[in-house]
């Protein structure tokens, strides 16, 4: 029997594992991404392994997430990750240069080969035909050491593409479609390939607005064939000579299908707070608009913004409605520039930012009070735009140009007419604020927002914890280590940002954790949902917290747990939850073998000496992680 | 005997007092302007004085200080000024149109007009030959009004210039001479007015370059005359109609002057952390650079950034350095898209910012720690980048563009040869981001940022004052109220801004003032230096501030100080401020009378029985409004 496209690139980077049953693989990982937020915790796991040089065919280090520089933190973070790229020997996309994606997509992606990258969107890349995913940085600096991805054997996903998309209609309505279908719980554990006759009609940045989103719908990854159109854009970036062609046998089978036709689509919009909160956009007409949002690297290719110039030139921005433009890299930007699309932009009254994550990310640019946001960004959850009673619409640049035009939700095909917009064949090449490795004897340069990285401690045989907290079903990333424009500079500096840990929660939960030295989480379902932040683990274990009881885990987050030497139980009996409270004391014992033996095990509290059965669930690789106090440890033993 | 230029714009626009004679004067005001960070203050001012419409010639409400928008803050104040704008009669210029100033000169600067604005570098427009004074946004809610603006009949100071520029030496070093000879007290209680041969060598940008940093050497405005030059730049505003002549008479008389030979001058650097602190670049040569930002109101336009793009085309920024642009206005950005400038500056490296204050108040951009970093901007106070332990370094654009090619400090004439930069015949001109004044009906957008203006009490006749602080000379009015990233957004907001009051020198100033419920501060000379910003009176006076006895003022502070009801002191004897210390107790008794009654009077402290002559200078009318509790409550009364 044939195999997928996915099946194809597994098997040519498997080292351990077995594609044809469930469980565990191991993938080689030819390239790796970073960007700011989470790159300054990779280069310091890196560099806390003993690890000396990259061990990938290309590793680069981004800088794209905390540009705005609203105090020293940005610029010191920035500064270490510049020295740490030439000493590791990574490549350094200096600030400006663009948004990680955009930029790995125009200048280091290739068909074929696996990416992993300490971004939720790196599947991105996926629209080049890469298996492309995301993943924790401590996984990130493993792979840049040579180490393999470890992951549950996905299931594969056959979306079939029919047809040619109409006037107006675009990529990003495409995904919505799917979005709308799926669910953003429709991809969990699955890898998304798209494949049939429409694929063809769409170029390269186009799937790439697709295997972006694909991040929504909870995919491991998505990913589209390497075919002529994949060629003719490594062509525009005098890059022909990383083509290979790519697909799917033709009797290989899936294990799900979803087909569209792409001609039946209409411009859609996702309503607030969830991307897949998925309507037609006529739906919402009249709906009136405060902000429109261009960029961001779902949506920020030279083609999105030529068509949302085409759109703009001539026309002006609605007085009531802010339009913020952030280009997806230097090279659009550059490109815009020379050609009068970007005066067309300013002309219409556009604001333009730096090509950087921004108002994504809710770094800059929040709208007014109760806002309506038009966005062609990924993400809608509430408050993600540093307003929190604003509501956030994702679109395409269709729909957003439209909506900044007349100053309420408004659908393109009310506008006329419309052309189509291709790239050039020779994009503008200038890699100049790439910076290539550098010397090994670069010195890090380490400024004050630079704090060394705690190490969890080798897990004790026995334990007896205090429940710091109780909490119920759904606690998020968010709820455990929050984001945003304040907390998000304290990345690289653990002390500092540990400080906000349940800080929505409980704000004097760091003094409480420091004070108990060591102690426990008792919670209900789904304990970790959300982000895949590390430090929603790496903080709590700074703060002393050895275990986690819930009734059930957040796959990432249970993950990221373990590599930073917490262990998470879950429950044999779920309604023991009510036996706990805040403040009693867990007693474990016999520990070591209890996690390196499948099965239950018992724990007893201070004031109930009926013991409670739990189980770990850990595989051997993971009982290894913990017994050495988490990845970082362990991995360091085997260098 | 003939009239001095000032003399002959004060004439005109002279509502009362003496112009023979010192003391105090009021002007008619022929314009006014505001920005995000003082306007909010003074449209809420506006509305409390109950006033409907502005009766100035002409009055603009910029958007260029608040721009990042980090929370919903800056999106409400952007919002609020817009809808007072419409519903007051002012033009509204939206966010992304341009740096107050900048765009001032551009579109609505006159020769021979009053423009009176809420922030201190309003005197750029002196660079048309106009009288432009900054003031707190309350003296600018009055003058918008059709009140007149008071100002102690000021001294002139003739800067005679002959000669002309060498090679690679500008505007800015004529100012940065200036205050290397004057000091950032030399200006005080002045207007600086330029004459001379060389005048006529020196374009409007070039001119408002040097006026606009007569704000750092404490003038009350500088001006320059309205000859060929201001003809030529109008024209290409397509504004020619907009021009008269004017200019001293041969015969006038000046108080001081000052001689400069132009084709003496060198490239010139002001070292931290003062404007005055000026050496030759050449004398710093290899200190190593980390950052270089290019832009302000004080160096910003077509001709500052023509000069960078031509001085970086071809080339590339050192690796080391993170270079900044932020043009001053839509105008200088569009024009130099369209003209390949653009282009020449990404190419080299740099990052482009939105055309606003940006970096220049902290708004971004703060350097990485320890930084050595080289701006184009008028102001380089210690932490006012957004980085405490940063050095900042003030220049030319030919100086900071040669710091950033090389990584150190250096000499632009090490450069090579240099061609002369001008400004083309028409620059383009499109008016489509300033909205014009609208509606009387508008309704006025007040989102949760928009707090009540708090009102000062009546002043009363005894007032025992414990002393809060005790200061020495310079204090900033960055010291009294931090700007910043942080603390701007709260502009509109006076208890949450209250908090950070004095924050860098008493963490625990507010906390302590609101226990002490009224306080008094002593401080050395030239209190209150620096900005405008009127919330440095404001907050102290919410806190309970009453009464500050200081060797010398600050014009702008003083003023302040009295319109928001808080007494400024001066000692008869200066060696008597060595007689207090923080924590005694103030008193003052008959202060109705005191205040009222010209000459000394005496007030004595809670461990010094012996009295201390003190002296309060106010005018008759100042006296009234501390009296009533302020300006607002004076005000107020008379409409």
């Amino acid at each position: 029997m044939g195999q997928s496209l996915t099946q194809k690139i597994l098997a040519s980077h498997l080292v351990s594992g077995d594609l044809e049953q469930g469980n565990e693989i191991a993938l080689r990982i030819d390239q790796t991404l970073t960007q700011d937020a989470t790159g300054t915790m990779a280069y310091l796991q890196f560099e806390a392994m003993n690890l000396s040089r990259v061990q990938t065919e290309c590793s680069v280090s981004y800088i794209d997430h905390n540009t705005l520089q609203t105090g020293f933190e940005n610029a010191d973070d920035h500064a270490f990750l510049q020295s740490a790229a030439a000493r590791f020997g990574a490549y350094f996309s200096r600030p400006g240069n663009g948004i990680c994606h955009q930029v790995h997509l125009e200048r280091f992606a290739k068909p074929g080969k696996t990416l992993l990258g300490s971004d939720s969107h790196t599947p991105t890349a996926g629209g080049m035909g890469m298996l492309a995913m995301g993943a924790g940085g401590l996984d990130v600096a493993v792979a840049m050491g040579g180490g393999p991805f470890y992951l549950p054997n996905p299931k594969v996903l056959r979306v079939w593409l029919n047809g040619q998309l109409s006037e107006w209609v675009s990529a990003k309505d495409i995904i919505l479609e799917i979005l709308r279908t799926l669910t953003v719980k429709g991809g969990v554990g699955k890898i998304i390939e798209y494949a049939g006759p429409g694929v063809k009609t769409l170029t390269v940045p186009e799937r790439s607005t697709i295997t972006n989103m694909g991040a929504e719908l909870g995919a491991s990854s998505s990913i589209f064939p390497s075919d002529e159109q994949t060629l003719r854009f490594l062509e525009a970036q005098g890059r022909a000579e990383d083509w290979v062609p790519l697909s799917a046998d033709k009797d290989a089978s899936y294990d799900e299908e979803l087909r569209i036709d792409l001609s039946q689509l209409v411009p859609l919009v996702a309503q607030p707070h969830s991307p897949d909160n998925v309507v037609p956009v006529s739906d919402l007409a009249t709906t009136p608009v405060q902000q429109v949002a261009i960029g961001s690297c779902t949506n920020s290719s030279y083609q999105d913004l030529m068509r949302v110039s085409q759109i703009l030139k001539g026309k002006h921005v609605h007085p009531s409605v802010s339009l913020v433009i952030s280009p997806g890299s230097r090279q659009v930007l550059t490109m815009l520039a020379d050609n009068g699309a970007l005066t067309n932009l300013l002309d219409s009254g556009a604001r333009l930012l730096e090509s950087t994550c921004g108002p994504c990310i809710g770094m800059g640019q929040s709208p007014v009070s109760k806002a309506v946001s038009v966005r062609t960004f990924n993400r809608n959850f509430k408050g993600r735009s540093g307003t929190q009673d604003a509501s956030v619409f994702l679109a395409s640049p269709e729909v957003a140009s439209a909506c900044a035009l007349t100053g309420y939700i408004t659908d393109p095909r009310t506008l006329g007419t419309s052309s189509n917009v291709d790239y050039p064949q020779q994009f503008r090449i200038d890699d100049s604020m790439i910076l290539p490795p550098g010397d090994p004897d670069t010195p890090i340069q380490r400024g004050p927002n630079i704090q060394p990285l705690p190490l969890a401690p080798a897990l004790d045989n026995t334990l007896d914890l205090p429940i710091i907290l109780k909490l119920g079903d759904n606690v998020t990333t968010d709820d455990i280590m929050p984001a945003g424009s304040k907390i998000l500079p304290l990345r690289s500096n653990i002390p500092a940002i540990s400080e906000y840990t349940f800080h929505k929660i409980d704000p004097q939960f760091a003094a409480k954790a420091k004070d108990l030295k060591q102690s426990v989480i008792v919670a209900g379902h789904n304990y970790g949902q959300g982000s895949s932040r590390e430090h929603a683990a790496l903080a709590p274990m700074y703060l002393g917290l050895r275990v986690v009881l819930a009734q059930s885990f957040a796959r990432i987050h249970r993950a990221n747990l373990i590599n930073f030497g917490i262990l998470p139980l879950t429950f044999v009996n779920e309604e023991d939850l009510t036996r706990f409270e805040s403040g009693m004391i867990l007693h474990l014992s016999g520990l070591h073998q209890a996690i390196q033996t499948p099965g239950p095990f018992a724990l007893t509290t201070d004031n109930d000496a009926n013991p409670i059965l739990v189980r770990h669930d850990l595989t051997e690789r993971q009982a290894k992680i913990l017994l050495a106090g988490g990845l970082l440890n362990s991995t360091k033993a085997a260098y």
